[in-house]
């Protein structure tokens, strides 16, 4: 069975995705607690579980050896597996890379130089490649970055008010959750086109969230800048926030920069203002206030970005939903088309509480379209079997 | 010669201005480089320059020295000149002060605890208290905040999506140019009843420049912050920058708080941008194209957060620029204006050119209206002597 693999590894996760060379789905596998006590679940083409027998730590104790461990898994069901091409998310492709490209050393090189634009996801990326190209060295493999789609910004929406000498080294506006981005502007490009031609918002809102301004199928501005912390609040991250807070912080509070980073990766957002949890489900069903609170908030910002997206094309002709927020959550939808009908946007409330595809009958369409960011990354790979 | 006194005092410099009681302007002056070598200019009501003796640095040792100076050259003019009242412009009032309040030394002590947050304003504005309360100790004295506007912000506007804790220790959106946005809330409010109590964004643009979503005749939202750093690019300020940049300058640069702080308050903005000028005049003037970028930076990011606090009211009635900017340039005006016609903004080009006060056709007004942020001090000191 010739297969193509797909793989996204954070510090101690990783993601896999196993498709035929028609891109069928064949299975899925998510490994948590790498070079701890391990966890790995699999599920088939169909999405069943499939069964995973007892594995010690040493099975996890590095990207390679879960790997590994997880591809036993589905040799069970395709006793033949060969994995002929590897895609990889790399969350960082710099000002240079705005398409995927095939991983040579000189890449790899070049992409870690960029770890300190994202020191929390760069070099994790970067092992999850390496452990892929020890295990399947004649396989062809392909870097996909989350900056890519976004890599044509105006001026104006890629760099920062900073002496231009900070731009020329790269602190820009790089914006990310690219192949989410990507693979919806490829949905409407099949299934609406004059959409695909306008000015569309998308909003990808999952445990990270950001929304991005498509204007003729092309990214023109982003709610994320350099990091992933920028814009919208997320399930556990800030959003934006004044810089004069982080020097107060520095100042006043003596955080070190590591604290800070904590604090505004890890307890912001969702959960730091709620108190109770990052995870939307939980929050729609407490009825402590400060869940409220943060639920307000949140669909708020959107709100506000959605705002100042269409600004920045013009106008705007239609709003996407994505994410796992963005296609589960009526709610957060509802909320975020409240008082939105300056903008042109009216809620069809039925079609949205049924989780429709067209859920409001406003002069702006708003669509809730399934991403699908390993398929982006599967059909990447494809494409160096037939190149 | 009764008069009330209005004073504004930052780190090296004082801005003063001299009213009869019934708010007619006797004078105004302006201290530079206390504390060193000095400097004064004084005009007088009508605006013409009252000639200034040759001064030693010892007349500008101090803030209360400075102050003896200025008043002494106002003397010639009136010699029998009383001061009758103090207003005094103080940056932060923190959750506290929704409105202007008699100094007392319970207030000042209050005032003093909070200058971590604004260590680069509060401390100096209290200097010139000081100073004052010493030279008038008959006088009574008011102090103005210009957080005070906003001090009723919606939760959605007023909180960062961090944990409550810093919420409630004072982490929040402050918002500031109160006393601009207060006087042209009262401008509107007398000449455009029907817009006061609409949806109004009003665009105060100085060498500091913020937003504010006025609706009702109350601020709802304002671009501005924790700090006066927040939201619009300013003549050396950096405006809105992702968290991660600031992580980014620590880790990757080595650099301090103080040198972080230095770089987002002296160094950013347009001076940043262009690498040439702080002042709108000069990179009007120049055919530099970093001064280009510079300009369309400003106005950009002032079209982008038109559109956000559009969405923070459910829309827009009217768009006011006021502050040296926002009176004086046509070309910074009529490009913020620039493809906001999707929001019901219709430049006319030729009003633009002349200054007029109203400057569009569309469905959503725009106006230019001179702002008075002494005045405004001056009717909260005016109040003393009747109360």
């Amino acid at each position: 069975m010739r297969a193509i693999l797909t793989l996204n590894a954070g510090s101690s996760s990783l993601k896999l995705g196993l498709f035929s060379e028609a891109l069928e789905t064949l299975g899925t596998g998510h490994v948590d607690r790498i070079g701890g006590e391990g966890r790995l679940k699999v599920l088939d083409g169909q999405g069943q579980p499939l069964p995973v027998p007892a594995l010690g730590p040493e099975a996890f104790a590095r990207h390679g050896a879960a790997l590994a461990t997880a591809l036993e898994v589905f040799r069970v069901d395709f006793p033949a597996l060969e994995i002929v091409a590897v895609g990889h998310r790399v969350v960082h492709g710099g000002t240079r890379h705005g398409a995927p490209e095939r991983i040579t050393e000189a890449l790899m090189q070049e992409l870690a130089a960029l770890a300190p634009f994202a020191p929390l996801h760069q070099p994790h990326n970067l092992a999850g490649v390496r452990a892929a190209l020890e295990a399947f060295a004649e396989a062809p493999q392909i870097a996909c970055f989350d900056t890519a789609f976004h890599r044509n910004h105006p001026f104006v929406n890629d760099t920062f008010a900073l002496p231009r000498s900070y731009y020329d080294k790269g602190v820009r506006r790089y914006g990310f959750h690219g192949l989410s981005y990507d693979y919806i502007t490829g949905e409407l490009a099949r299934t609406e086109p004059a959409l695909h031609a306008g000015r569309v918002v998308v909003a990808h809102l999952g445990s990270g969230a950001s929304m991005c301004a498509i204007q003729g199928g092309r990214s023109v501005a982003s709610t994320m800048g350099f990091s992933a912390l920028d814009g919208l609040p997320m399930g556990t991250r800030s959003g934006q926030i004044d810089p004069g807070v982080l020097l107060y912080l520095m100042d006043q509070e003596g955080m070190t920069s590591a604290q800070i980073s904590d604090l505004l990766y890890k307890d912001s957002g969702l959960k730091g203002l709620s108190g109770i949890s990052n995870d939307m489900r939980e929050l729609e069903g407490s009825d402590d206030p400060h869940a409220k609170d943060a639920i307000d908030y949140f669909t708020f910002r959107i709100r506000r970005e959605l705002g100042g997206l269409a600004a920045s094309m013009g106008g705007i002709d239609a709003l996407v939903f994505c994410g796992g927020i963005g296609e589960n959550s009526a709610l957060v939808r509802a909320r975020v088309c409240e008082g939105m009908e300056w903008i042109g946007i009216t809620l069809d409330a039925e079609a949205n509480a049924a989780n429709a595809r067209e859920i409001a009958h406003g002069p702006v369409r708003v669509l809730t379209i399934p991403t699908n960011e390993e398929i982006v990354i599967a059909l990447a790979a494809q494409a160096l079997l037939t190149a």
